[in-house]
């Protein structure tokens, strides 16, 4: 790991313009080409709820993506919502409290995290799930509990997709007058005397380039426009977990060969815009890795959609020995931790753990889900322990050993190796004592950046010398704080809807007191 | 209802152009853009499958769709395809026949059924969902029986969309070299002195006109462009549902002012191009309209959607009487006719019935969906049938009846009034003397055209002398006589697989053939 000293060395580089308001641009001599109220940079979960709260405030709103398509990394999430004390806990009798919430996700975040953040979050969460309902988002009659959360408490709208979120706030939005633009990228603030952001430099008709070989800032692609801008400008530009180069700035410990489940977008570029322009930083080398993905696919994929049931129902093994090494529902900084230390042997070759588990938990996802799986061979089923040991190049004694106990252990309720729950699927316990096993190698990818810049609880952006930026504004993944050392899965969606509508209110809040000068 | 000589004088009318092949164009004057062994004409689940299936041959393959999305009609259908004899039935016990499919879709299109077509679209319907499979579309694991059905044979991709089925087919096309173009609009063939089909005038760049009370044929927009076709054309372009001036030369029956199912772009242009060019034309007046349509709301809506369990589970009634007046569950034709018998009143003023179903049936779909059904105002709930039959000016006493004998039959299992089979869903029997009540407005809207081009079962287009087009080809919504005077439900995407892969297959080997002289 870097020392802290390091990491803010690689911060003093970078920012190394950020000590005066851009001078780019004598600001009289600029010609605006249009003037709006509020500015929302990104379209996913934090954008498109800035962009619905700006104009339900009535400020003249444009949201704008760099990309050729809406929604950023929350149009592939997969809906995953935790909230506390949501009417999905009251009908089933199950007690959460703002504090367990809070608890649980400074658990995660070995404690690093900016607690008045975590509050707002835990505080407005089934607030903002409420003003969704409003806003034409459903949500399906079911309630589950994810790794590292104390209680169920995660809801999912109809179909598992972020995009059920994303996609009737962008629809509200243009219903109520709001201009969406994708392919314009922003490229700098335009700021006052005083330093307070008064327009944007802009790029409409932006080509970005999908080759990752190539530098985004080499890409110059588009005209530019200057954006007049009356009230706030709000950043939800999301992560750079598929910024390769940043990573390794950040933090080495990412190693480039390392597989990521974002969309190609999700690069430092507007991080870069706002340190260049001031902005203070936190956590940028907390990366976290999803210890659910495969080698044998790219992105995302197939396998963490099995993995949920498989972690929950089966084991991982270390394959050299058929041991089990972790508890397979750890949240995800200490599987991946796990995962690593056995990756890679001395003479240099790797080992990928093995995840297997019985027809059980194969049927915690759609059947159609399992056979894509099998289809692209990622998960593979075998009717005997035997033949999958041999396959994989498990020990078998060691293998057959960990299913035995592991069997034992379902049938009692009580993992005596690493205290995992055991949850009962239609009544059915776990059984890997009888075929067929489905298995898959598992790997983990860059997921989630838990850093950026740093906010208050009005989502105000501060500078390097923690004064706010006037008229800057940040939420969802570019920001950090909330999340510490590492994001408890499902507590994405709520950081984002939260702050975003408060960012979204405080820009177009603004652009009311501006006009009343 | 049109007498079928006022029907042959409309199209005598519409083919006035058709007796010579086009002459608009000298063909050794014409100057190629483009040289294609197979051009497919729109994008749905015959066009894409066409595309697929022509690659498969080895075809040089360009698929084009006027509209600035692909998909057409099959990217908002739910889904539904009923297979013969597939591994769902097989599992389930369930015997169906391919006798027993054409009879159930022979009893709905009243005996007028093209039954060489049919007979092709049974024996071949379960190999097009195999072929599926291997094309990258997943289904659930689900079995359903449709109205007019006489077995469960209705199968779903793994959700309920058409767009499951068709983007994987047009993935697979892109990942196999297809050329896939939105915005491009047929004009005409090119003919040479024989009229065999030798190319295509399209208009490249061309914008839909959204606005329904212009007439398509006066929107020039685009680039007009020469395609060489090597081998055939597959005209995949769907039916004239929305093509209001269309259908009332076709069918006056079927008024203006009646809602439609349909996207924007199902109107007869492409149809048009093909009886200019001689193509003959079978059952153009046998317009379907689905009776599951809500007065209180746009399109297809979300009434159709509550509809499939509210008609199993619950009753239509007359507003007027509270009796009900139709087997819920009979075929689209039957129960639309009986619905507009009671629709407009001698003083002029109109009757909605109203469809009434206990909470068992609202269990039928998604609580997502009857939230949606609730906010859009087209679903309504009662705690009372008291105040049900007030809402709607219902008598109280002829609906209270109604419901008591409803439940009995219900608890019997016998419908003595309709004959109506009674559904168990999760072993609940419906229980009309329950509240909540659930209820809506009914009103059929125009669904689907069954008529269309004529086609043998290779899918040769046929001209007014019943000879072949040559190099023309026809699948899907685009052809008439397999679905007779009604199509029955779940059989649209049977229809559009297997003849779009016949289609796409001939016009392949055209191409081949061109080759070797």
């Amino acid at each position: 790991m870097k020392s802290r000293r390091d990491f803010l060395g690689t911060l003093a580089l970078l920012s190394s313009a950020a000590i005066a308001p851009t001078s780019a641009f004598a600001i009289d001599e600029i010609k605006w080409d249009e003037e709006w109220d509020v500015l929302v940079v990104g379209s996913g979960f934090a954008g498109s709820s800035a962009t619905c709260q700006a104009l339900d405030e009535g400020a003249k709103t444009i949201m704008i993506d760099k990309m050729p398509v809406l929604g950023g990394n929350s149009a592939i999430n997969g809906g995953a919502f935790a909230v506390v004390n949501s009417n999905y806990q009251k009908v089933r009798g199950i007690v959460d409290s703002y504090d367990l919430y809070v608890k649980d996700i400074l658990k995660a975040g070995l404690g690093l995290n900016r607690m008045d953040l975590v509050e707002v979050i835990a505080k407005n969460g089934n607030d903002a799930y409420e003003w969704t309902l409003k806003k034409g988002v459903y949500y399906r009659d079911a309630l589950g509990q994810f790794g590292g959360h104390s209680v169920p408490r995660t809801i999912w709208p109809e179909i598992n997709s972020g995009g059920k979120i994303t996609i009737p706030l962008q629809e509200y939005a243009m219903k109520h007058g709001a201009t969406i633009r994708t392919r314009v990228i922003l490229d700098d603030f335009i700021r006052d005397e005083n330093g307070k952001i008064i327009g944007a430099k802009v790029r409409e008709n932006h080509d970005f380039d999908f080759d990752k070989s190539k530098d985004e800032a080499d890409n110059k692609s588009g005209d530019v426009k200057f954006y007049k801008i009356n009230g706030g400008i709000v950043m939800a530009t999301g992560g750079f977990s598929y910024d390769i180069k940043f990573r390794q700035e950040i933090n080495k410990d990412v190693t480039p060969d390392l597989g990521c489940t974002n969309h190609y977008g999700a690069t430092a570029q507007a991080l870069k815009v706002m340190m260049k322009n001031g902005a203070s930083t936190v956590d940028l080398k907390w990366i976290q890795l999803g210890p659910w993905g495969s080698p044998d696919e790219e992105g995302f994929g197939i396998a963490p959609v099995f993995a949920i049931p498989a972690f929950s129902y089966g084991v991982m093994v270390d394959a050299r020995t058929g041991k089990r090494f972790v508890n397979e529902l750890a949240d995800r900084r200490i599987r991946s931790e796990a995962i690593f230390k056995i990756h890679k042997n001395p003479d240099g070759s790797l080992t990928h753990p093995i995840v297997i588990c019985d027809s059980v938990g194969a049927q915690g996802t759609t059947k159609a889900n399992v056979q894509r799986g099998i289809d692209k061979g990622v998960i593979r089923v075998f009717d005997t322990l035997e033949k999958l040991a041999k396959f994989y190049s498990i020990p078998y004694d060691g293998l057959k050993q960990t299913v035995d106990n592991y069997t034992k252990y379902a049938h009692a309720g009580k993992d005596e190796e690493f205290d995992k729950p055991f949850f009962k699927f239609k009544d059915m316990v776990p059984d890997l004592s009888k075929p067929p096993f489905y298995a898959w190698r598992a790997i983990p990818k860059v997921h989630h950046t838990m850093g950026g810049v740093k906010i208050d609880t009005n989502a105000r952006v501060y500078d390097t010398n923690d004064k706010p930026i006037e008229g800057l504004f940040a939420a969802g993944e570019a920001v950090g704080g909330p999340h510490g050392a590492s994001r408890l899965g499902s507590c994405a969606i709520p950081d984002c809807l939260v702050f975003g509508r408060i960012a979204g209110k405080n820009a177009a809040t603004l652009a009311k007191k501006e006009k009343k000068c």
